[in-house]
């Protein structure tokens, strides 16, 4: 069983179905505690609510090294293996990168490396693309550009907005967000350069 | 029926799935002339034997502009509406674009925002994207930039070569090209902002 921490700013919609996987024993982990930067994130009080560990760290003010100093205590305090971050609105320092080498993982709402960045769905929408869809990447020192683990395609149909397009992109969040954190639990994915190759999965008793 | 001009440089295989898809009646367009900006062009001799309009205009040494000048001289002679690239490796001048306003059709082998230009395939494997495909759009005075008609998406496999990925890919391509040349010879694309926007098919008779 693998220990995961979750980092959230807001809503925490990802945390709330990465939670009903891991319940449903569809992931071979636990979350060992959730972190927020935000006192008022709604999903924060969710995770009180389900009875899991959480706390708040407030970034307000402070240097990101110093700040993410702090995080990285409480997450090895609770002796988390795999770090997921929904929608965690800071950009992380190398300090915290290397201290969870490939062990970070991040959803973005558009295939990347399309629409990096903020407002990919907007940005998606007013480009004119017929698809796009949302990626789970493992994080490095850019924004959005790490190694992708897996990738759910989405149509954009002509009456689109930018809210049903989102909502539909969520959907498929929620799908495959749960799908990449069992495959790092499960220690079945292989670096080739920067592609991310699945193993099969071992059967079972060994 | 609508007037299309080919323009290529090499095998072609876009040009031929055209072809095929004029040939079946499921464009309503005639072939009104290819153009290969090279002697030696493969999709050249294949035009020959399929009894197409079909010249060499060599561009070698000529400037860009004066080339297009002559190129578009002979698309007008032809009353070509439709200009379609396939394999056309030469950028076209501001002059060429304004001179076939939103009809010229250009495909690119990956899922445009994504990996314009060169190696499109090469790069998008070696980024280790899950989906890639290909994108038929409008040309404007960019690489790659113009709006979007059509799109297909293939999937990335884990044993996936350069070669195996390009041939799924060009399954594709040859699917939507003729399919985004209906589009446009019917009329039925309307732009907002830089979106394609579907009309619907007229019923028969109006």
């Amino acid at each position: 069983m693998k220990n995961l921490g979750i980092l959230l700013s807001g809503r925490g919609s990802n945390f709330e179905a990465i939670a009903h996987s891991v319940a449903a024993g569809q992931i071979p982990a636990r979350i060992a505690v959730v972190i927020s930067n935000r006192e008022d994130a709604p999903g924060l009080a969710r995770a009180w609510q389900m009875g899991l560990p959480a706390r708040c760290i407030p970034s307000q003010g402070k240097e990101r090294e110093a700040y993410d100093r702090e995080v990285v205590a409480v997450l090895k305090e609770h002796g988390v293996d795999i770090v997921c971050l929904a929608g965690f609105m800071r950009i992380l320092s190398p300090y915290f990168i290397h201290e969870f080498p490939h062990r970070i993982l991040n959803i973005h709402p558009a295939l990347l490396p399309a629409f990096p960045g903020t407002d990919a769905q907007k940005r998606a929408l007013e480009y004119g693309v017929k698809y796009t869809g949302c990626t789970v990447h493992l994080v490095d020192e850019g924004v959005d550009t790490g190694p992708i683990i897996c990738q759910a395609v989405v149509p954009v149909r002509d009456d689109d907005t930018v809210e049903t397009l989102s909502a539909r992109i969520l959907e498929e969040e929620h799908r495959i967000y749960p799908e990449a954190i069992r495959l790092v639990a499960e220690d079945r994915i292989r670096l080739e350069g920067r592609r991310v190759l699945i193993q099969p999965r071992l059967p079972a008793g060994e």
